[in-house]
């Protein structure tokens, strides 16, 4: 499937700015993500503020990406809103990945900017966006139309897969 | 995406074989993932034989859909591979959604049963296929030729869309 084997992260936007359907198709696209027992436990904040995309990067050390990008998503799990404990990761985990895909497909690129479980970048972010404490921030994703193109790399790895058991007998 | 839209859970399959060639594209698909500092944590167990599959079944609750799958793909992370502790669910959730993509991409279907961070099924699951201590288990997806056709479902929340802060000021 050509957005998943042609996806990089991208860093750099141009600074156009990203049209309220591209974001929702976006949102669209994450909400599509399965769930452990179908509790679709995301929650979004779009920040399209310059001043608040500023303030993440004071705590955040990886979010030079936000000096250009038209938005940045913050993607967060509802801990009451899940019917198995610790699953809500997985599931935003794979609503960001398909968010993600989502934005090659628009010809848009972004970048995951991890914040969970860092439990001083979970703080802040919570502060920042006034979260109630149920609500834990996973990651931010920074996105734009690209002001660079990095090229699909070999990822595979054969060694990394193992027939039947760990060690084959 | 249509891949992402129309992806639904398969949990019922005819039982025709997978091939070696679809088996690695979806494990090419998986290793497209991002990951924290680009430390692909992931390891893969693909399992076919019938015998393994029932002993999978033993441990895990919802693991109905192994009766009629053609194979089963455990997929792990390796928690020694990562710069950034605790990165790792993300990075391997990530790898298993390019995955379930994948096999819609391919006319397969398939469903991701949750292992960690149930403390048992890792452990389960760690005895039955030899793992090394820091190989931990994250889920297994269940795949083959669908035997039913789930159709897509509304799952967009606007509601679950905040804008620059929880409660907007």
């Amino acid at each position: 499937m050509k957005e998943i084997f042609s996806r990089r992260s991208v860093r750099k936007f141009t600074g156009e700015a990203v049209s309220p359907e591209q974001l929702e198709k976006l949102l669209r696209a994450a909400m599509c993500a399965p769930s452990a027992g179908n509790q679709q436990p995301w929650e979004f904040i779009v920040v399209r503020n310059r001043e608040t995309m500023g303030k993440i990067q004071v705590f955040h050390p990886y979010s030079r990406p936000l000096d250009t990008a038209a938005c940045a998503i913050v993607v967060c799990g509802d801990t009451i809103r899940q019917r198995y404990p610790g699953f809500w990761v997985q599931d935003c985990s794979a609503a960001i990945q398909n968010l993600l895909l989502e934005t090659v497909h628009l010809g848009l690129g972004g970048v995951w900017m991890g914040v969970y479980p860092s439990q001083q970048r979970v703080q802040d972010c919570q502060q920042l966006f006034r979260l109630p404490q149920q609500i834990i921030p996973l990651g931010i994703v920074a996105l734009g139309y690209p002001d660079e193109q990095p090229q699909p790399r070999e990822t595979y790895q054969p060694q990394r897969i193992h027939w039947e058991s760990w060690e084959e007998v």
